[in-house]
């Protein structure tokens, strides 16, 4: 190589992925640049987990207690048990049935470990899920709007098209959903799956009322359509009411379950899993499921998950009986502590009688992490950056989650990851953001 | 739900993803089942690491090593440092800086660490660098002929266009690949880049030449294709001659590099790496490095490689102070010991005199875990089953390796994951097969 005559290349980001040209994509960008200028900021962004004590000695604990596992209760050598650590797994995963008796006891949802994969995050889950299930332009995903980014961006790095149907006061509305995809077949497209969040969405916040589940269930079974269930945050109830999950309720299959354990274990082990009992019928041969055939792509993206991850995941279900609820009690009191204390700062900052007029307001959700709040501003970029710089305090712009427009004067906050006593704090300095941005 | 009205939906394999009616998928269970079925077999096809001793304690260690480093030499409490255990991390990864230092030492590869993307095994680095640079199907992947599975099947996933150059008994010829370049300009088309493990392929074996690898990357900048090198078996030389890895000529910046400590450190782990210091410009705002456009795509593929897994390797490579060369020379040793023993047990069970007339044959790799064989009869699945059932022996058809045909009467044999005394008896079952179905 001279490097005389050859100038080092640039690649022009038109000629890349279409994916990599969504602004979407460089806003989450702007959210982790802008709390990395003000660490000082309080951060009502972030949807993650509070810090727990955690080490890696705990870690060691949870690891041998696999360990452990798998030498008395499945017979293995200490060498075999070794092995299942070391080397490349199962690209089912080695802990499906552990999550299958643990979503069991937990949510009572009757699974064959046969029917679970186990993924990295649900962020795998979805994208195996719309790989399987989107076959080519005419295929549709149904959301929601406002929706989750994981899956709209999953769907967007596949090529796979998205239709919205805006959501109301009360969530998703079932015959809304019935409409537009009797609209997308009148114009020959196929729309193949719904995806939703029904306990707690991101970022609504919104749970959907059982009576909702039942209609929706029923339209899907009418419509032949496939529900794709995310339940990040179905423990964290503000009440001790928990509506069963769809899946505990899906008599024929309707419907695809994603789960996590980042929020009831830990965002490290980057551990998820898809419940996907579907059958899937060849022109020859027997009828396989739908977890089998995303196992085929999952050796695609990423071979298997993480053994090691799974072993710690193993230990701290097998630590807990495969009983998470229960083990999650501190946690869902702290969540519900939070989100308390958060509601209770914007009553206190934000008082009765003055919100109206000054077009703030809020939905006080059933649980999860987030809570929307409308402002009376463009809750854009602009006002973000302002707001870090001069009022030292961060949230999501609604905006973000509206795939074709929308939400345009509402923010998303959580208290999720907060320490408790910075939320009071983080809403008087929201406060006077507020009182500089509203006109007049 | 009543059920009663509305039957159990099955999904028409037709329906979904095309890559999920690819054969290749299914072989590759057809492979996993049969070696299920047949546990007494001796199996030459998995490429896997052998089998080393390892445990909880082992991995605690190095978790707790990584842990050190956190608090002792980057300033962290240990509260902070447990956090990085605990939480979601950055999405291009933790350990880059130590993965930088790493392939600095040696490969001699000079990467900034934020051109690092640390990915869930060089698996999911291909799919991203692929989801990148495959913009629409004007785009081309070009790859050798044999190929490695792994890239051609996240071509499937991703719908990306394939051509293969087919390789000679030296393996790729840059004026081969050059000519397919123009060809397919010609056409309209737009050639991206080319995948190749130069180093001791799978499943070929061939190392690449030095004067190869330097008319490749002259070739390469001179029709503006960018190389995607794959390098996880580059340690495992049969002799001590280590040629320079491209990325180490690469002066230009046309070598993105995939990497992982599958083999070098542990499988279960799933820890790889993409170096990508390539330039991306976009129409405004300054230049970024691919490494963040993938990181981009990473969000929406599996948001960030496991935290814990992170900190295993990261602890394994301060343990051996960011030499991964040295702290590997016993499985160096071992799997030269491998290769040395499957050659001698090929020269003893068939015999120089007698393998031409029988239509046997070898090329001795240079290193690595493959060796590809000619045999006298079509290696098809029949034969495999046939193989396993009769002779107690596994192989895997090197068919499988050719996207577009060819291979039919060659097997390819690993003896990296079997025990030293089976190779001569395994070797010894594979003569058996050979006498039975051979013709005449």
């Amino acid at each position: 190589m001279t490097g005389s005559t050859v100038a080092t290349p640039v690649l022009e980001l038109a000629d890349l992925h279409a994916s990599l040209s969504d602004p979407l994509l460089d806003t989450m960008n702007f959210l982790n640049e802008i709390a990395n200028r003000f660490p000082d900021a309080i951060s009502f962004a972030p949807g993650r987990p509070y810090d727990q004590p955690f080490d890696a000695a705990v870690v060691a604990g949870y690891l041998q207690r696999y360990e452990r596992h798998l030498e008395q209760d499945r017979g293995l050598s200490h060498q075999q048990a070794g092995s299942l650590l070391f080397q490349y797994g199962r690209t089912k995963g080695q802990i499906h049935d552990l999550v299958a008796t643990t979503i069991g006891n937990d949510d009572g949802i009757e699974a064959s470990p046969e029917a679970v994969l186990v993924t990295v995050g649900a962020q795998e889950g979805m994208l195996l899920v719309l790989r399987a299930l989107i076959r080519d332009q005419r295929d549709v995903l149904l959301v929601g709007s406002p929706c989750y980014l994981g899956i709209t961006g999953a769907a967007r790095l596949l090529d796979a098209p998205v239709e919205v149907v805006p959501e109301g006061d009360a969530g998703l509305d079932p015959e809304a959903v019935r409409e537009r995809v009797h609209r997308l077949r009148a114009a020959g497209r196929r729309p193949r799956l719904l995806y939703l969040i029904p306990d707690f969405a991101n970022p609504s916040g919104i749970r959907m009322p059982l009576v909702t589940r039942e209609r929706l269930l029923r339209m899907a079974a009418e419509e032949e359509l496939l529900l794709l269930e995310d339940n990040p945050y179905g423990f964290f109830a503000r009440d001790d009411t928990d509506l069963p999950v769809l899946k505990r309720l899906d008599r024929d299959r309707r419907v695809i379950y994603l789960g996590t354990f980042a929020k009831t274990c830990f965002p490290g082990a980057r551990v998820g899993y898809v419940v996907a009992d579907q059958l899937v019928r060849a022109a020859s041969g027997p009828d396989r499921l739908l977890a089998d055939e995303l196992a085929k792509l999952k050796s695609m993206t990423t071979v298997n998950t993480s053994p090691l991850s799974q072993a710690a995941i193993g230990g701290m279900l097998l630590a807990h009986r495969c009983r998470l609820r229960e083990s999650n009690q501190d946690r869902i009191a702290a969540y519900r502590d939070r989100l308390e204390r958060l509601v209770a700062a914007l009553e206190r900052h934000f008082p009765a009688g003055t919100r109206d007029r000054s077009g703030v307001g809020w939905r006080v959700p059933d649980g999860g992490f987030f809570l929307v709040m409308q402002v009376p501003f463009d809750a854009d970029e602009a006002a973000l950056a302002r707001s870090a710089r001069e009022h030292r305090v961060l949230w999501t712009p609604m905006s973000y989650f509206y795939p074709t427009g929308g939400g345009r004067r509402q923010l998303r906050l959580s208290a999720s990851y907060l320490p408790v006593d910075q939320i009071d704090e983080g809403v008087r300095r929201l406060a006077g953001l507020v009182r500089a941005l509203a006109p007049g």
